[in-house]
């Protein structure tokens, strides 16, 4: 059955190229062209993580997302790009659209999957997450038994942000970015700082991870998270 | 430094053998003993997952959880198990305890690791969880933008499941087994049945989806799943 499908959403795992599944690895050495998103001017994370895994001079195709509208979907962007994608699987062509992480959680791969599913048979491999691998590199686990995970965007304003953390045993900040001090602040108000976790570029050679308490700074990369021990199992293990 | 680590707990992916990491495949197969949580009387699914990528006769220790403590954690077992990990450590084997989906998100590995950890380095291989399978094999995505993920065990009592699915853009119900008709009764309270999905089994050559409306079933096996668009990016694009 696989071998009809011709649309591809590969999740490529956190960062540390040996943590791509064997499946997403197989359809991604087998595809005829690699496409993935670009911000104008910027790299591609999941085209940098896969790159010790590619076919030599297997082609690729670059999504280009204009830096202006960085905050919000580049709708007619995905438009354009799923007409290629859809053109390619027309002449028999495979295309992988490669995403960091997992397609679903998070991805601009949506916008695109939006577009092409309803002409088209597009599958997602789901890839190993931020979410767990931060817990992995710091050593903690990130829920057991009746604890709740709340995942919360960092964009979030602080009121949402406080309501989303007494809400839940455990919290998972993500998109961190320049929103650190907003969230730091949040934290020190409801007095969560102490059980917090700064990670940054998990499972990347250049992974830096901290108490939150420990560290100074009030602006963060993109790729990091903060995770929150409120309250339940692995608080009271962990104490 | 990979060299000197004895004990690893290794995440297996949710079913589908080729789910699992090059990593952990490369740590499994590379283990002198490969250990396992079995509930008295059933099977390893962990051990089903990753049958064909064992050596042939490869070692491997059966951690035994007696089934009348199946409902909270057998430390006494946990106990025993973490001393003869630890007595292969230091006779110099590696140890690969095997997880279904990931170590730290909901496994009982993190009882061995409480254990282990304070007295050797043990290190744990993310895997991709359920969470992101679910979602890859229903063909819709988990969260996007500013979308926040509330993860909430299905034993949790009426009144919290029905403050946490209020609280959250998207809910992913977990553990659902005996309690799906007390999570259908409150989804049905809220009126979120109909953006309600259950996936039982994700990725296993048994896996069966369903609209939860179009469910009828009272008890679900232990690992199924119930995701729940309850507001957000995802449930604006889906309608």
């Amino acid at each position: 059955m696989n071998e009809d499908i011709k649309i591809w959403g590969l999740g490529v795992g956190p960062g540390d190229p040996d943590l791509i599944t064997l499946k997403a690895l197989r359809i991604l050495q087998s595809a005829d062209v690699i496409a993935y998103p670009v911000l104008e001017g910027g790299d591609s994370i999941a085209r940098s993580i896969i790159d010790i895994h590619m076919r030599e001079n297997q082609e690729e195709m670059i999504i280009s997302i204009p830096m202006e509208i960085e905050r919000y979907p580049a709708q007619d962007v995905f438009d354009k790009a799923a007409v290629e994608i859809g053109a390619l699987a027309d002449a028999g062509k495979v295309t992988a659209v490669l995403c960091e992480g997992d397609p679903f959680f998070y991805g601009s791969f949506m916008y695109l999957f939006a577009r092409l599913s309803a002409h088209y048979v597009v599958k997602v491999i789901p890839g190993v997450t931020s979410l767990t691998a931060c817990a992995a590199q710091l050593g903690l686990p990130l829920a057991a038994r009746s604890d709740t995970i709340a995942v919360i965007p960092g964009p979030l304003d602080e009121i949402i942000l406080e309501e989303k953390l007494l809400g839940t045993n455990v919290a998972v900040i993500i998109k961190v970015g320049r929103h650190l001090k907003k969230i730091r602040d949040v934290l020190d108000k409801i007095g969560a700082t102490g059980n917090a976790y700064y990670i940054e570029r998990a499972t990347f050679e250049n992974q830096r991870i901290a108490a939150l308490s420990n560290l100074q700074d009030d602006i963060a990369p993109y790729f990091s998270m903060i995770i929150v021990y409120m309250s339940g199992e692995v608080l009271e293990l962990k104490n």
